[in-house]
């Protein structure tokens, strides 16, 4: 089924997802507030719009797809923002990882339109996005999942749909906690390896014949060998998830030592000029912590 | 080629390993501090001797499989330890989970009697171990490696060799510092979802379809769904190996904040009574975090 989509945010996850919902035949407009970014989808015939109001007027479905809770308000309030272009029997589907309490919010201020409201976090990398591949925690009311679905097919390799819109972000922070836990004691021990004289790849190699074998410590492993921080999942990223874990924790009265640790060392790594590298970076700084000691 | 081989320890690992090198046809005299815990391994043609030193004298071969560093001095030393047994050219094995110190200093002492040393720490479980399918880190010298050879065959489906005892050790301490991150992660991250209405099985299912999908997520998911606590890897175990990695990283000037906090995690669950209950009740540890809270 052809949808009129409206797509805001193209960033490093959203471009990609919002080119695939081009190619997949999709009647697109695109907004982002650097509008370059919009230039090889335009090229495609996607179209640009000269506001986020704009982008999500008239839509079958409006996607916002950015950074953080603050980058969500910023494209979704104020006179040229989504919510006010949003009426009865519309449906908004976040794509970000701006947590549970956004989750809530948002919906309540979609609800207070009229519209359906869809938290729908992704996981995967860039890569993932660009090769349809992302696995998506989608959750909110049956019927706007149910309008939703076209376009998250056509982005997706797999769809986990919920009921409940702050389940489905929660869902997002749980696994990348976990997947903050599992990075953070990766470049530790690569770093205390290498101390004792244990070579990064042999090391790697060992763990992958262990059962605690991962594709994140192939990838990441080859990366770190290489010395190779391009951003795939940034730092001020991780460290911007692990916050979010933390207040939802907090909201829950849940303990979590290992993602407060997760989260310092995530912001260490920030704070040392790290913040754009990716995750894998944080070997870098367990490396130097080693060096310095 | 068939050895004489002494193996001392025959706990929930070391009698497994024991058993596949009487299957495999080795000649094969077993000693442990708790003698009826060799009735199988004699009913099938296992000798049983009356001490380590017994069992280590006259072997082409002597292993050594016990808790930690401390029971091994204990097997290794005094009139009727191991090294009272070794004379030169013999060679010592020791399978155990001891760390780096111990590594270095059996190392010293198998070389002051002139024989040879493999610091061999096992990756798996029991029931890798039954199945002969344990991952082995082989650390010493290539002779002494050589004759152990046909032995770690017989028990193992790979082997990774190394030069050095030390290096060995301290891989098998990075390899289960990662488990260990992996492991309170998980634990920590099922009751957050769990506390926002998420359940196990779900939250396990999405992690296993994200890039940061591992057997051990697999294999402990179920059992923290059926609340089945028994010993794969007991929690005192896990906190061991995080105290020994700690010890090394402080004689190596590496920084571990991850591992402190595991090790933490690790020593909590111990304290409340889930010392020989398998590591993930970690699981359940924070799941009576949320509770009281």
């Amino acid at each position: 089924m052809r949808l009129r989509i409206g797509f805001v945010g193209l960033g490093t996850i959203g471009e990609p997802i919002a080119n695939n919902l081009r190619k997949a035949g999709h009647d697109l407009t695109v907004w982002n507030r650097t509008p370059s970014k919009a230039a090889h989808i335009v090229s495609k015939g996607g179209k640009l719009a000269g506001s986020a109001r704009e982008c999500a007027t008239g839509r079958d479905l409006v996607i916002t797809c950015v950074s953080d809770e603050k980058a969500l308000d910023t494209v979704l309030e104020g006179p040229d923002g989504v919510l006010e272009a949003l009426r009865d029997g519309d449906v908004l589907v976040d794509m970000s990882t701006a947590g549970v309490r956004a989750a809530r919010s948002v919906s309540e201020r979609a609800a207070a339109r009229g519209a359906g409201f869809v938290a729908c976090p992704v996981l995967g990398s860039r890569s993932a996005a660009e090769q349809a591949q992302l696995v998506l925690v989608a959750g909110g009311p049956a019927v706007a999942r149910e309008r939703a679905r076209p376009a998250l097919h056509a982005v997706s390799a797999r769809i986990f749909e919920l009921e409940d819109a702050a389940q489905a972000a929660l869902m997002k922070l749980c696994v990348n906690a976990i997947g903050g836990a599992m990075i953070t004691g990766f470049g530790e021990a690569l770093a205390l390896g290498q101390a004792g004289g244990v070579p990064v790849a042999k090391l790697v190699e060992v763990l992958q014949a262990s059962s605690f074998h991962s594709p994140l410590y192939l990838m990441k492993g080859e990366l770190v060998e290489r010395r190779d921080w391009a951003p795939r999942f940034a730092i001020a990223l991780a460290e911007k998830d692990q916050r979010l874990a933390q207040e939802a924790a907090a909201d829950l009265g849940a303990k979590t030592p290992v993602n407060d640790t997760v989260r310092r060392v995530f912001a260490d790594a920030a704070q040392s000029g790290r913040a754009d590298k990716d995750i894998a970076a944080v070997a870098e700084l367990f490396f130097e912590w080693v060096a310095k000691t």
